[in-house]
């Protein structure tokens, strides 16, 4: 039997070392190097954090798998049994250019179904954690239910690379879309932007392709807030492969689908 | 003779009480109202801050002119003599939906030339401030002198209300910076924005309508830190009007000037 609260206590004593870590690195020369793009960064900071957790991982449940985005996790073809899912830094063009606006994101899912959720947004150390049934907190404070909002009264995470031409959709409806809400943000971090919406800062996100580690922690939270996290077509995510996103406050979802993302 | 350092002083202090009063207003409900259109929205806690400085400046400097943006100012006709220019709550926006990324922001100029510079982000507790050739600080910690970076490298800040079509301009220049920059970022308060870029958090920042409240002390910042401030026909601000803003890193400046807003 899966002790939770076991699991729980020690995921925030890493995520409080791994931050102390991240921000003594704050004064040091990063190493940066280029993944599948020149603007797809890695530095040796996202890949000793992953590093860290791996470690801890496999020495407290060594039963568990772990699906990492710097890849030192496991190849998973399910989520069979207990998967941890991990991005050690999510907005490293942040972390490198502001040293802020990233955050460390963990999901933690038994058989499919999230458990645990943590986006530790590291230079403002703010810890966003769901416990499914249980839940979702910002330090420690509970988050509220999240309660519906029309459109035109929405605040929603949109960046400006969807609404121009792009290689993966036609961009009218969000252009629409922008038109319609009191306004768009964007913060260049997945993570926090979920973090955002299920902490009702911002009433919507939605974006064009994330990997799991993006959202596998922002999914938790946002559903034990009572949002609804989907790909662009109304469908649930899959937590093995990239996606489509589209989160929102309950009725603006629907809202949003009707009115907007219907011929996407 | 002005004595810049006792006005510091007091600015400091009061800037610290006003961010107190704000952040006890979070547990409060606040009497929010709109102003020109249903989006320009301002709240008691807007008008009672700016009749908090007013009340400040006109009992110490009752010389002093004062230029705020819920109108309990002065009605300005020039910059002569010494002229504060308040944003009270840059970004009600924010401040109402997210009880965060809002700013206080109050810009000192003598004869039109801006002296001291005070941006405070208030949820966060960060106080931008510059003095004029003494520089720039981040809570009291030095800010470094911009060095450039080139367009392709550069995160800027744009909304995306300028890359759709819209009543200001036409938005072809503007979508294809958007295409060529490194990445587009947005956080609804041109105050924050402007001390982004003065702490290099940002690479530059385009917007295409700001008040003098919106951008007085965010010239002075920038400019302490090395940034170029125009407006998008890369000419002086104008301090007692409207202005297109495009406030960027040195060479980046004129590299986006030249490559992308000559037709404007």
């Amino acid at each position: 039997m899966t002790n939770w609260n076991e699991i729980d206590a020690k995921v925030k004593q890493w995520l409080r070392e791994a931050g102390d870590n991240i921000r003594k690195s704050f004064t040091e020369t990063l190493d940066i190097q280029t993944k599948s793009n020149p603007n797809d960064l890695v530095t040796n900071m996202d890949k000793a954090t992953e590093q860290f957790f791996i470690e801890k991982i496999k020495q407290n449940y060594p039963d568990h798998s772990i699906l990492g985005e710097e890849g030192f996790g496991d190849k998973l073809e399910s989520l069979d049994g207990v998967v941890w899912i991990i991005d050690p830094i999510d907005g490293t063009m942040n972390f490198i250019y502001q040293q802020r606006h990233f955050a460390i994101s963990i999901g933690i899912f038994e058989n499919g179904i999230g458990r645990l959720g943590y986006i530790y947004d590291v230079a403002h150390d703010e810890l966003y954690f769901a416990e499914k049934g249980k839940g979702a907190f910002l330090n420690g404070k509970p988050l509220k239910k999240l309660a519906p909002v029309k459109v035109e009264e929405a605040i929603i995470a949109l960046n400006s690379t969807w609404l121009v031409q792009n290689r993966r959709m036609d961009p009218k409806p969000l252009i629409s879309l922008a038109q319609t809400v009191r306004g768009t943000r964007s913060y260049g971090t997945a993570a926090l932007e979920f973090a955002y919406v299920a902490a009702g800062i911002l009433d919507g996100y939605i974006t064009m392709r994330l990997s799991p580690w993006d959202f596998a922690a922002g999914k938790i939270l946002v559903e034990e807030t009572g949002g609804i996290v989907t790909n662009l077509k109304g469908e649930p995510l899959n937590l093995l492969e990239n996606n489509t996103i589209f989160v929102a406050k309950p009725g603006l979802h629907t809202e949003i689908m009707e009115r907007f993302l219907q011929n996407i």
